[in-house]
């Protein structure tokens, strides 16, 4: 299998990242990203265990030396794989407090982890994406996770809406520069409340009221799979119910 | 077959129109309205001798009593069709002249095709679609094709832009109305040229540089398909070495 | 006084048009364009007591014959001004109803009143602004009013917010036409409640919660000072307690 | 003169920082911070040499100690002023270079003197507008500086917009928040080349195709004497023959 081609997800828990490792999994060999083992462990065991083939990989995206030293375990690890699709997801920097209640390193925390860790993960990826083009069924993809906060920068938001209007900048920069090449850069807008482990207890008035993380990660692959001749570049995903 | 689902298509002609018609028909029965049988003909044929089920509708959304006419009659026609999709498509009112040479009927045609005519296509579509609800795979849908136009006034452009804005502020706003009641409206940025009869004369430096309707018909069905936890309101669509 | 420059404005009631016709008085000739002559004339004859000059004329905007002739007033009675300043300020297609609840009248009579309007007044006001360039002190300047719903489509605004986005399409395309012929053109997002006789009786939580019509006189006033190598498109305007 | 309020202005050199501080030393007593005195000494000895009230204080706006020692001292020195105005207008970070030939500290660079510059700013700044409340004539003023990048990410532009981007996020926020405490914040969106001495050389085809720096410091002060019924948020300014 070692020559199947490759996805790498950055910011693997067990919620958006876990499901959208799954589904890229059905086709792809898979390499994670996560902070914290505990997190990925339990979706990279399940894709080994149920036909695909997947590593984690413990590495901070802030910190570019962790991700070199990522990239270049996952390049030995599958070594003849081309690069079909990258997604950066990582969690990080989300911090909600009155402005003059933010401190220097929360503010400077939030933008490495969402702005500078999206570069060092570009820098990565890109090159590997560039030489994927012509090897892969899909043009090779690289997708940037955003959130309602990268479109409006509210009270109590400063620092979390800085570093993703920050990583939407670098996205639509990189869309700009590499789609033309042939390489597929997308944003999403994650509008609304995941329904993961953490949000279980937060009860809605109506049904079906968080995301799915199955479907967010469907919404990737539908985007990693279409042609060059019709390309998009942001995709808005919300609950039924969000107001808007 | 009378009880398949349904979906109307609005403006189809050779293009975009019939692909999404095509797409539909793999799951619906269809009906499609345009202002010329000569447009929709070859699609309805097609659909029909090849195992669906398609009628066209002469009509012109612009004017409230043709559209009337024309839901009369497929309603007659699918008496016991739930709606399970309807898709304002229509290419009407496009003109490219400067300011002081437009007409005052040019640009009031502009604002009758595309926003008068998606008022009288939703105030027909949105009962059937509530009344859909529950009864189908997917979220009932209401999709309206914008442009480049639809985000971004320019010279030459001031009747088909105001159309277009028109037209996205409606899906807008109906998004947000009835978007809660279980009804998916979506709006898509179609930002190129798209790969047509009455463009393929036209040749550019790339290859795959105009949109495939195919693959815009494909994300109309993406569209189609996700679940009310997880809506899309929004969707551009390039191909990969358009400027924007 | 006949050679003073003019300023037209359209849309003049008790409110925002009357301060603007005030505000520009100071230094221009001024014809004000309104529905109902019970609406401007305080005003017209507010600025004839206190030296200026200036005409009220009722005329429809929507009607393309009905401004034709307010034009044609106006140059037969300034037959020696330029034209500084045009505004459009209309409030007419404001409603606020659940879509099944709008009439097809409703959302055509909204399209008509703001951008059907604004085209018939573009349409005689650029010409005259292009024939000031040169010979007046500030860039000739024509001025759209928008609102809240320019830029946000919201349930029960269906027929206002399409008007008033493709206002804005218009706004933009003749700045984008204009602009580099020297005219200035711009538009305003008035985002709240305007502290006029009809909103007198509005009480809110917070002193000054209302915007002051004077003050957004300045702004227009302040608009049209620019110089042309420092034109502002749009500019928007709430009163500081305003969620936005 | 120590009674006079005052106004701090980071990022003076000798094109829009110094009209801006010649602008407001009409009214105030004035703080340019800026990293090289040669860069703003001239500005500084004009004003004091003119009736007016300046000092000029070394600081890097990304070294949080060095603000800090900066806002000390002004505080020290104007120690009875009220702050009535603070102008965040520095040019680091300002990088074109394609996207993989951009090194992790063009980028941090970028992010650390638009945005952590920007937070650092505010932090000191805010507490003194909150303070001077009341007691001036117009409401006390925060005004940063955006750009073209500010609105649209770039090929070649990933790292100055990144930073563009996450500046105006913070304006954004700040502005929800500290405007209904009667703190007017506002973002001015750049848009086209400033007619400094660094762009004399520049020649365009059209006369006045450069921005005045001291139009914009005009429009800035404009912003500043809003009253708070009727704040602005954002203002984008171009030359009339620009592209946008």
């Amino acid at each position: 299998m070692a020559s199947k081609a490759l996805a790498i997800i950055a910011g693997v828990g067990p919620g958006t990242g876990a499901s959208i490792a799954r589904k890229f999994a059905k086709s792809y060999s898979i390499a994670v990203l996560g902070r914290n083992p505990d997190n990925y462990n339990p979706v990279v065991q399940e894709i080994n265990s149920s036909g695909g083939q997947a590593i984690g990989i413990s590495a901070d995206v802030s910190d570019s030396k962790s991700i070199n030293a990522a990239f270049d375990k996952i390049q030995a690890q599958y070594s003849s794989s081309k690069l079909a699709a990258a997604v950066f997801n990582p969690g990080g920097g989300f911090v909600v407090k009155p402005f003059l209640e933010l401190t220097e390193e929360d503010y400077s925390t939030a933008l490495k982890s969402q702005a500078q860790g999206a570069f060092n993960f570009a820098q990565r990826s890109i090159p590997l994406l560039l030489q994927a083009r012509g090897s892969s069924e899909y043009p090779p993809t690289l997708i940037f996770t955003g959130a309602t906060a990268s479109l409006k920068g509210s009270a109590k938001f400063a620092a979390f809406a800085s570093s993703k209007f920050a990583l939407r900048a670098l996205a639509q920069s990189l869309a700009r520069e590499f789609g033309p090449q042939g390489v597929h850069v997308s944003h999403t807008i994650i509008d609304g409340v995941i329904d993961i482990p953490r949000t279980k207890a937060w009860v809605f008035e109506h049904e079906d009221a968080k995301l799915s993380p199955d479907a967010i990660a469907d919404s990737y692959w539908y985007l990693h799979t279409q042609p060059r001749t019709t390309f998009s570049f942001e995709l808005d995903l919300r609950p039924y119910i969000e107001k808007w």
